[in-house]
């Protein structure tokens, strides 16, 4: 990637703010004060346009020992606060990064101007600048008078990332998507526009702020256009409740915690978050791209994770036609899962007693903008957690597996994922998504249907799509250098020492440098991480973290497609890399219409030795969405977890001590069958002896 | 399989019981006079064990029109009520099936003796005789005594399956692994004897129920075995809570439903249950092998499965040394999930508001054997159901994931799994098993390591073993006739139609005759069971249930293995077969020591034509189990999920009409970060408007 030197007055001596810590999020002050200074740096009536002012996080090198010795106990150096900006000059491709020291007085330490090719997220300003611009335009209002829309019809527009193709593709541009709402509820401004999809597609260039091109879009069999004509308006589809006959048989189910939750939350910094709970302790931060990150992931005082985050994700359509073939978007990358976070709501994204973070980020004009609790931390109960009944005594020993939960969930415009980090008493950490949200749609004529899509409703065509996960995992499984390994079980040839054919054997593979690499359910292939220089006590086993992750198809585009190239981690279920600071994101820093050859593919490249090294582990995960009448007008949650789970970590189970599960303390209630009605008695300590049905 | 005719005379003209519906467990007094039929058939003196006295189901063919009209209003055709009985005569090899009609005013339809090589099931009397008989024997008196335990050690005794390879095992018998208590806590009845192994195996006849030999077991790196010599007793490791530090900083959490549960049970016979829940209505049977059985399940009217059960499960080990080699158990064909049902306590096996379910199965007498609340049914709630936000107003629509849950919990000696059926309120059904309980454990020297195995424990081995279950799915979705289809998604060919290279296609692929198949990840292969003449009324295409199951490695053992042979499931992730009333079990009908040659891959061998017709599909998934230090002495549950979800067989999101999520039906509690105390205000209808924290 090009960066081009340019030269910025040296601009400091603004009085510093109350120290924060390294890995705090940057503070409201903070963000004014990195963008003053460079709004400072340019002439007065420069006009920016601000994409992220977000923490430059330390230096691993710097971050490590300053961790470690907080957790001694003893003094860390101190570490400089420095504010990464990304920017534009507004209506130019201008695009800057600078880094901000906050610390030494306040000084602009970088500021480069990128080059060709390099184009940043979108913002919400400009999205509604965007949509506002679509709709005002001339060519844009002829062109829906053609549809012949019903009086009093309300046209909405859904800017998307432009995608690459190579094709006249080097600006920056907006492909727009549009869609009407039901004619007959105008007004509603919660109508589901994506019912009523429009064969309009305006391409605005980001530079201009014009229109540049309206695309008609395919409704036929096939990539034809056919001239605008009047628009058949098919039957809404609403998902809001009040356009539902509602279930009237749900009873209210309430999640009660009489003593209050088992976690705490203290304040590490103004923003950032310590979490201690069920001998877990871990930091959490928060982002524009990445939303909620978490660091110096301990158990038990044993370090485990130096940093977890979801570095991106890549949804290709389906489509070929034009434009849908561009349709790829990098949900973190293009914009961001902290921007997007929605702003959680008491008793409706969760249930019991529940901790909520907010975060302060950016707007375009660089001042600070409050999000309101964007992550949200509650236990829930995970059924069984580990049982065994002696069958000569009929004794149960029994405990609950208890879950802790920090969750945020982002609207990527139509769409929805539920992302969660989920800890739970044995030692184990999950990844979870949750996909739901409203399909990305288009137009089809009546009586058509094509194999790279489905039908959902009337009128509306669901394209077939990818969702590809990475999440980036810095371990460091008690200490920083670490190995990745893959176990495979094999059979045992038929020989003396197996003459019925019936052994098998588990054998381990060194992964010794920088890889992508994938699964093999044929030969039950798992991925470790381990510390070879850490020996459990009972087997001398190297001390390692498993990663279950489900396998998924592939990027199914073309490897010579810009989809492909695009999407640098999208082929491969693991990929290994030596740690560098610079690389957090799988595919690429700057992901908007890129061209690849940044990501984690590129990186893995280089063919680093991983063997007790500093090590990052990315796993991939995700589904091939292939849209069912039933996903429509929002689909019912597909769920996707990758888990973490001690092998040979932990001297026995990291549960065993985890108190029996009992009546005494759950409080559970007898239901009885219709006619029926149930006696329990109940005896010493509350637990119930026996329970009858009384006819 | 052989059946040997055989003669008795016609007894009937007992009085006929009050009738039960045709799907109705036995009843007490039909399992009585089942038996009473058969002794009083025989000799007077004739010693009787009784293996299973269980409902013969009518055949489909009867009972299918008499659900249809019983769901119609319309009186259905008497069925006749049949018992299976499955019996020796004690201490002879002689294992007899017999039919006994019930409604006929009683009469032995048909007796007849079977074969060489078929043997049935273990029952609980036997087992508990033969762990006796183990510790009686002299031969294994002089073998303990070599061990040279501590004074007032215990040694217990757990026998097992004998398993099969061909050498010298037409007989039944039964391998017994033997085990200590810790010395220290000989007296308690709760100590965990699978931490401390013995090196010895007695082998007992099943049919003069004597030791007819004493295996020595291997302890070092191979097979050699040593002379039996001074036992080295290693520290316990027990699981009972009262040998724990448990943690004291786990608070309560309840799930409290305060109107009640949402879903009614009614009887439809003495021991059958129909549940009624958010539009799904079922009837749920339970039986001595199966267990939990659910027949007729209906969502909103509509017919989806006539009969769903777990079939069998496998679990074959790695060890190859004698006798470890034969381990491979079939638990619910050599025991049977009904029978190793746990009685469920209020409180400890699920939260909330909980109906119990008893049964009444045999003993080995023929006598009935009460089963206290073998089955429990609960409501869970399972996080966010579906969400969208519309940014642009801000508001969320969002309703939470009720699930609705069947479940049992088997224990197999050392091993637990429960087992569930799992509803939810988008038309989806999942069976889910959570594996817990012990490893079965072995002796191991000082130092050793093997392959096929992990030291768990001081002296304490844990073979690999494979868990392979069969899930047997009897589908009448939309009516009878199905058929059994699969999805692959495909690159398009760069072309005129794809000249960016991104297209990709879903192409549907009929499974014309019965078949093995399998999953591939790098197709997205996806099975579905389809009604191809009924036709979503949206896009047209025939309505259909998915199948999600996650693959697994299938059995490792060698094709020409006993194990591979016996387990006719465990190659392949899924078999669909032409429904016949006799096929349940996808290992055949008797798996004790079989040979193979019946089951699931025999009748699909057939190559009967399944398209549109009674089909019967076998799903089987799994877990390569490579025990971890942390999965003992009880291991965290391992959880596996098979779900059958719609493929437009609606007409939108099943779910779309669940009441919103709200906090004024919620009742969330906020938690404030240490030092701070969080303040909500709230507006109208009992919601939350915001949520502050104030310093």
């Amino acid at each position: 990637m090009e960066k081009i030197p340019t030269t910025l007055p040296f601009v400091g001596g603004a009085k510093e703010e109350v120290a924060q810590h390294p890995i705090g999020p940057l503070t409201a002050s903070e963000i004014t004060r990195a963008t003053s200074l460079l709004k400072a740096s340019w002439p007065a009536n420069t006009d920016f346009n601000f994409k992220a002012v977000t923490l430059l996080e330390p230096l691993k090198a710097e971050l490590l020992p300053y961790l470690q010795a907080e957790r001694s106990g003893s003094t860390p150096a101190k570490i400089d606060r420095r504010a990464f900006v990304l920017y534009y000059i507004r209506n130019t491709d201008k695009l800057h990064e600078a880094v901000i020291n906050l610390s030494q007085g306040g000084k602009i330490e970088s500021n480069v101007r990128l080059g060709a090719n390099v184009h940043s997220n979108a913002d919400g300003d400009e999205i509604l600048m965007v949509e506002k611009i679509a709709l005002e335009d001339e060519g844009m209002k002829a062109a829906i008078a053609k549809l012949q829309l019903p009086e009093g019809s309300v046209v909405i527009v859904d800017p998307w990332i432009y995608g690459s193709d190579g094709v006249h593709d080097d600006k920056r541009m907006f492909q727009c998507f549009i869609y009407m709402k039901d004619p007959k509820h105008a007004n509603e401004p919660d109508a589901n526009h994506y019912a009523m999809p429009l064969p309009i597609s305006p391409v605005i260039c980001a530079e201009t702020m014009k229109v540049i091109r309206i695309d008609v879009l395919p409704t036929g069999a096939d990539a034809t256009i056919k001239e605008l004509g009047p628009y058949k308006v098919h039957p809404a589809n609403e998902y809001i409740p009040e356009a539902q006959t509602l279930r009237t048989d749900l009873k209210p189910l309430n999640v009660v915690q009489p003593e209050g939750a088992s976690f705490t939350v203290s304040n590490f910094s103004d923003l950032g978050r310590t979490v201690d709970w069920q001998k877990w302790n871990f930091k959490i931060g928060f982002n524009l791209r990445e939303g909620m990150v978490l660091y110096d992931v301990h158990y038990d005082n044993r370090p485990l994770f130096y940093r977890l985050s979801l570095s991106d994700m890549n949804i290709p359509y389906a489509d070929p036609r034009h434009p849908y073939h561009k349709k790829a978007a990098f949900d973190l990358g293009d914009a961001g899962a902290g921007i997007m976070a929605n702003n959680l709501k008491l008793g409706c994204d969760c249930l019991g007693s529940i901790h909520y973070v907010s975060a302060i980020l950016n707007n375009s004009a660089g001042d600070p903008l409050p999000m309101d609790n964007v992550v949200c931390i509650h236990e829930q109960d995970n059924g069984i957690g580990w049982k065994h009944t002696n069958y000569r005594t009929g004794r149960a020993a029994i405990v609950r597996n208890r879950e802790l939960v920090i969750q945020s969930i982002i609207t990527v415009a139509n769409y929805e994922y539920i992302l969660a980090f989920v800890f739970n008493q044995a030692g184990e950490l999950a990844y979870e998504v949750r996909a739901t949200g409203i399909l990305s749609t288009s137009p089809i004529d009546e009586g058509i249907t094509v194999p790279y899509g489905t039908v959902v409703h009337p009128g509306v065509l669901a394209a077939h799509h990818q969702h590809i996960m990475s999440l980036r995992i810095d371990p460091m499984l008690d200490g920083p250098l670490n190995r990745l390994v893959y176990d495979e079980a094999h059979p045992m040839p038929v020989s003396d020492s197996n003459p019925h054919g019936v052994g098998y054997t588990v054998d381990e593979t060194l992964v010794p440098t920088s890889a992508g690499l994938d699964l093999d359910s044929n030969t039950n292939r798992t991925f470790r991480i381990a510390n070879a220089a850490v020996r459990n006590p009972i087997n001398g086993a190297a001390v390692s973290y498993k990663i279950h992750a489900p396998n998924f198809q592939k990027m199914l585009a073309s490897p010579a497609s810009f989809h492909h190239r695009r999407a640098e981690f999208a082929d491969h279920n693991v990929y290994v890399t030596a740690h560098r600071d610079d690389e957090l994101y799988a595919g690429g820093r700057y992901t908007n219409q890129s061209r690849g050859g940044t990501g984690v593919r590129s990186w893995a490249e280089r063919g680093d030795s991983v063997e007790d090294k500093d090590i990052v582990v990315w796993v991939q995960f995700g589904i091939n969405h292939v849209p069912r009448v039933e996903d429509f007008p929002v689909m019912p949650c597909e769920i996707m977890r990758v888990a973490l789970k001690p092998v040979n970590f932990f001297s026995r189970n990291p549960a065993i001590d985890v108190p029996p599960s009992t009546q005494a303390t759950n409080k559970s209630v007898l239901v009885a069958a219709e006619g029926t009605k149930a006696e329990a008695l109940v005896g010493e300590e509350g637990k119930v002896c026996c329970v009858k049905e009384v006819n």
